[in-house]
């Protein structure tokens, strides 16, 4: 087989694995050159070789002898417009960048397409797990229309403990930060916007339309509180992260990430601490499931390598590079508001210490429309107010909406606590 | 794209499945000629058009038109002569048959690379979960040394129900049969053939080392009764049919079939019903799992199109065929026989009317090296014998088939009710 010079932009955990991993096929992969961002710093990765190491990554990208570079440093500059000056020089890319895919995958991919290179991601999406490639290949023969999906692990972790430890959120971020599943700035996690960059990508290629990062609706975890918890387990719920991507029969796309109470015994809702899971439902193969580390050095790795070694298998064959290679798509995803979504919600609400005030909140939602499926009081407040807690049956998202503006203006309800949407 | 013809051999779930979903591929694949057993059948296939129908399998593999042979028949016979037929045709071939590739797939796989024919087999191993491809393709970078899996839904369905109804094994098999969960002769499924045949192919192309069928350890799920399964519960266990593979330092493979008491909180002891289940374990991946329905037309459909686009989209490139589309491999596993390997046993027994019966069992589980982490016994029964159920620590299979034909001997036992193997 022939050998290929690959090039490294970031040495960072993922990069560090990348590292670790390919002695193992010298025959094909030669590293040539690896950026990082601070030539001084102390690393301790076996087998590194730090006369490759260069602190200039357009060293990297404009390197003549370099056929791959696999980017893997993250975030969106200097990363695009390096991706951009790789390809425009010919080479091909392997990413693990989400971020950069979902906010300039279009831009990306285009560019590819016009200079000949390919651009691989497979450990852009859920770390370690193979999902990317079977639904480009294997899974060729369907129509995918539903995706459920736990992508993003340090929000899942933050879910799991406060669900065991019932510790309130703030105290399982802290804990979650010691132990490195949290960054210093958390906000790209518990925000929802890791999980957005991903489901975005991975409902592009399953719908095989561009599904845009602009559009999707997007809620973090961090108003859950564990008094929600509590509550969701009451009622048979565990709460996860849940990114989500529906294809409606009209062909328009519901893409989204917010918290959502998934029955117990869903698959789902077994998914616990970093451990990512997704489910894909397609015609004609049903209902199936991955699930694995979702991040992290090896796991990440073993996908970079994957598509390295895919990519060395067919560069510069006759056929290269093959359909399922490419990633562009003429029309975009038309989409559904989420107003316009139809859900079941769980609402928190503090209610007014006065007779009938349960029956105020009990009309509102009838008079849009919503009709309530559980309900749950436990005693009043010191203050004489009562936390009640409802789950409405199917509900179309604005009508719940305005039920809830109208329960603000109501004197029965003093707060409303929370909505969270609830999994079929 | 160059359009292929494609010729069926088989008409029953899963060769119907395929023919209702071709029409979505008309621009790629055309069906030429469909072999069935019985041509004067009433068939209730969307689309099919009876013109194509032939109750001579050879028409198809002698067809000098048809490039791809989709063989969906089952059994070795007369399925492996037409097979090798195509191959010297120089047809390529997709195939659900994992009892041919189990016993005759080293000979099929040699005689298609003569040939420079592919011989795809997606549906053959886990019905609509992709696992042949992802092994072959993104996962190529790991070194798998582990595999616990799921491969049989009718037995998993059995157990399953047993679990939950505290039901006899009899009654549920007659249940399932009425289903259609059972065929009418069970024992390939309930005697672990069906799991075999999977496993070994599996863990052929995962530890890229031929492993043969004969060698490999096989116990199905006859002898479990209710009552292994309400001892297992008390201990904390779900019992399974356990499919498993495992390469040690030294790459020597054990390959074996059989049931297993699994961790209640073990995601395995989760997979319920005929749900199917892959987990494997690879360095750099780490562990990752892949679930589904394992059977039924349409999800196993869906991995017969998958390997038929795969091909139709390689054929004739300048390539072809791609390295990971062979399956030959120039050294066979050595094997570690059962009783070398070392494993924690459930074992269930009748102790005597006697004072100091446990007590025997004790010493001669420690005569052999035998350390027990549970014991349970509830009470005697009429006739003063006792059901006693241990659990041991990890223990050497010879040692505990030794200590339990010791125990046969002794007055202390009167009866072995069942040994069955506890995943760690």
């Amino acid at each position: 087989m022939e050998k290929f010079n690959i090039g490294i932009i970031g040495l960072g955990t993922v990069g560090g694995g990348v590292v670790k991993n390919l002695p193992n096929f010298r025959d094909t992969v030669n590293l040539k050159k690896i950026a990082v961002h601070n030539l001084n710093k102390k690393r301790n990765i076996e087998g590194l070789d730090e006369s490759l190491l260069t602190d200039n990554p357009y060293e990297i990208v404009n390197d003549k002898d370099i056929d791959i570079v696999v980017e893997v440093m993250g975030g969106v500059n200097p990363a695009f417009d390096l991706l951009k000056t790789a390809i425009n020089n010919g080479k091909h890319i392997v990413t693990a960048n989400k971020e950069l895919l979902a906010k300039h995958g279009e831009e990306l991919f285009n560019l590819a397409k016009e200079k000949n290179v390919v651009i691989l991601y497979e450990a852009a999406i859920a770390g370690g797990i193979p999902i990317i490639m079977p639904v480009k290949t294997i899974l060729r023969g369907n129509k995918i229309t539903k995706i459920d999906a736990i992508l993003n692990g340090t929000t899942n972790y933050i879910l799991t403990k406060m669900d065991e430890d019932g510790a309130p959120y703030e105290q399982v971020l802290k804990k979650a930060q010691e132990l490195g599943y949290a960054e210093t700035d958390p906000t790209s996690d518990v925000e929802g916007f890791d999980a957005a960059y991903k489901i975005v990508t991975l409902a592009t290629i399953s719908f095989n339309k561009r599904v845009k990062i602009g559009g999707i609706y997007r809620e973090g975890i961090t108003k859950i509180s564990d008094r929600d918890i509590k509550f969701a387990n009451e009622f048979g719920y565990k709460i996860k992260l849940i990114a989500s991507a529906k294809l409606d029969d009209n062909g328009r796309a519901d893409v989204r990430v917010h918290p959502m109470l998934v029955p117990k015994d869903h698959v789902l809702a077994k998914i616990n601490n970093v451990t990512n899971a997704i489910m894909l439902s397609g015609k004609p193969v049903g209902e199936i499931m991955f699930t694995g580390a979702g991040a992290g050095e090896m796991p990440t790795a073993s996908s970079v390598l994957g598509d390295i070694l895919a990519l060395c298998s067919e560069i510069g064959k006759s056929d290269f590079p093959l359909p399922m290679m490419r990633c562009n798509h003429e029309s975009e995803a038309e989409r559904i508001p989420i107003d316009e979504t139809v859900n079941r919600y769980y609402i928190s609400l503090d209610t007014a210490d006065t007779p009938g005030s349960i029956g105020v909140v009990g009309t509102i939602c009838g008079n849009h429309g919503i009709n309530l499926s559980d309900i749950l009081q436990k005693g009043s407040k010191e203050d004489g107010t009562a936390e009640v807690v409802v789950i409405t049956a199917l509900s179309r998202e604005k009508n719940v909406k305005s039920a809830l503006k109208e329960m603000k203006k109501s004197n029965a309800v003093v707060k409303i606590n929370n909505l969270i949407r609830v999994m079929n």
